[in-house]
């Protein structure tokens, strides 16, 4: 169950020079898989990071949240433990891979950003993820490779590459990504990475990161829950061409965009007993964010993503969503479409619409649900899916 | 499924002196269902209101709006069909149905309320409402049948009844209700009429109506979708003992408190797919404005109610729900118990919980998560019920 698109092709996810993968099977909670990931940085890489706003936010984020003022040197990723809600002990263990991989790569501890993803309110392994670093260290590995390694209940890996083209030349933007929100009882956390050889200064990235994070992972729910341990890191090595003109940075900043977009609606449609993949789209709103709120007003609503589940076009639903969304809008101006279709007009039934067209509509894997406020020229998008059986089954049997 | 108390003894069901029940068949939406009721109140009844938020609110609800400024004569309660996003011709429709009871009753139209719940975007049968209004004014019904002509999709009628002596003499307090939340598609709506025969000020009642609803009917939720037609109506029809002293008012309210709280409660019991009635209990935080949002982060997270529905204690996902509430808290005081058993302490989990006793207490119909933020002395409390395969087995398969 899962409106997955075809697993990324090894060949198309090109390596970003001055940034080096390395896999390990450190056996942290399961012998025999990957579990392990080590990315070395260049020198001079600017690096940048945005993290959940969960208040019990994991040991690993404070950490990272801490380091970030430094140059970069590594990133060390770990599945199949969360460190959240590991208290100072937490800290200390999270400081202790800091610590490890510093030795091992002459570098700071406060130069190495840990992550961790897994299970909650268990003592990270310490000690297995410390003896799995020289060999993380050692391998050369690819970028499907490193999308394996993040995986905890994903079904497939998630990554995307794309060139893009300056004033000073062709460079690489690679990403990966893991998780859907609080995938599953103590398997949390989005994870997503994305890296780029480009020369660019910390400065500019720190503010790009934001923007595109609000354009892509920001834009994405399954079931509205954040978790302890979300992070969206982008890397700009250095080890390509330089940005040099205001060109250059938008062609750059599209190209992220366009990556991370991709990376967050593959864990949407990864989404735990997701049948469909809906694109929520409100526009003609007098404010960006009333039109992010009426988006997500309508990709939470249980009775909606139900509908969705049931192909069952249900306007009541949908326009009581909206109205529920805690903006003072003109209820008589609403438009409302799925896909090609107008099912609402002006707040009422439209008149032509036949239910057939809505259920054709909706019984698609993938379509948008349209609002228009018909009050001004502001608009957002947030990528969903619907509440299926799977979805509670999942949930509600992970443990028992 | 549902977590429903037995059903209520219609002989406990005490009459309210001022106030005439009269329950029709008129056929709205299906033959040989009781679906009108009619309430006739005494001349200097006082009443007071409460509405849904939802900007797509419905023609009824505009309409009592209006007329709570004037004194109420009659409410008229239709099943069947709710009058919602039926624009500008259900507000004339819904006008219709005052005009009717008016000149039955030989009052002013604008002296009615009118309330409906049912079908969504459907148009008002008012003729079959006018039809049906005689036989209702004929009928002497009581509270139970009342509370019967109002369920939609309930699947037990939902009554509660009390006596109170205050300085001036016995007083009675009798309510019904329906509903809970946007219960199903078409068939939204939560109502709730509670009546006392004390003789009080309208402004006084208005003010106790606000305070009430905050402690009952704003308590719970199923799903977190508020209806289009949510109102709960609080009337003193002035034909018994008046309300003389401070104390009298206290205990009025206590009274009306009581049993708004336990219609409120019914409401969750018979929430769709229901298997467990949880109280929710956020205590020592600094407002009881961020307790009422940590608790309501905490009953609204589908990953929280699935595990609620599995009976798995899983300290992760409440603790993580209530990280989310957007309440700057301190995670490291936060105490969570479930019922008698301290499951985490300051932020962490309690080194002496032991799994099988988080079991034991989630594993009952009944049991209160209670949340100790110790950082103030307010509190809160919300009423929930669990996400099981069942509230997505009535939602997705409503229409198809």
């Amino acid at each position: 169950m899962a409106v997955n698109l075809p697993p990324p092709d090894p060949a198309a996810l090109h390596p970003v020079a001055g940034l080096e993968l390395g896999v390990a099977m450190a056996a942290i909670r399961k012998a025999g898989r990957k579990d392990l990931l080590v990315m070395r940085l260049a020198a001079g890489a600017a690096v940048a990071g945005v993290f959940t706003r969960n208040r019990f936010c994991a040991a690993p984020v404070l950490v990272c949240r801490k380091n970030l003022g430094n140059k970069i040197r590594a990133l060390v990723v770990n599945t199949g433990n969360a460190n959240a809600g590991t208290g100072s002990d937490g800290l200390q263990r999270a400081r202790q891979v800091c610590d490890a991989a510093a030795r091992l790569l002459k570098c700071k501890p406060q130069e190495v950003l840990p992550f961790s993803t897994g299970v909650i309110m268990e003592p990270l392994p310490v000690q297995r993820i410390v003896a799995g670093l020289p060999q993380a260290l050692a391998a050369r590995s690819d970028w499907l490779c490193a999308a394996e390694a993040i995986m905890t209940t994903d079904t497939v890996p998630k990554a995307c590459s794309r060139k893009i083209r300056i004033s000073t030349g062709e460079a690489t933007i690679t990403g990966i990504a893991k998780g859907a929100g609080m995938i599953r009882p103590d398997m949390a956390t989005m994870l997503g990475f994305v890296a780029t050889d480009v020369a660019v200064s910390q400065r500019i990235l720190r503010g790009m990161l934001g923007r595109v994070a609000d354009r892509s992972f920001n834009c994405i729910t399954v079931d509205g829950d954040t978790s302890t341990n979300d992070s969206f890191v982008l890397i700009a090595t250095g080890a390509g061409p330089a940005v040099k003109t205001a060109k250059d940075l938008k062609i750059l900043e599209a190209g992220v965009t366009e990556v991370a977009e991709k990376l967050a609606q593959a864990i949407v449609r990864d989404g735990e007993g997701a049948t469909k993949f809906v694109t929520v789209r409100v526009e003609r709103g007098r404010s960006e964010e009333e039109c992010r709120r009426i988006a997500y007003a309508i990709a939470h609503s249980p009775l909606v993503k139900t509908a969705f589940f049931a192909s069952d076009p249900n306007l009541g639903r949908i326009l009581a969503a909206i109205g529920n969304a805690g903006v003072s809008l003109d209820a008589d101006k609403v438009d409302l479409h799925i896909d090609q279709v107008l099912v609402a007009k002006r707040g009422g039934r439209n008149p032509a619409y036949r239910e057939e067209e809505g259920v054709a509509a909706m019984r698609k894997p993938e379509f948008t649900v349209r609002a228009v406020l018909n009050r001004g020229s502001a608009q957002a998008v947030v990528w969903t899916c619907d509440l299926s059986f799977d979805y509670v089954k999942i949930n509600a049997e992970y443990r028992t």
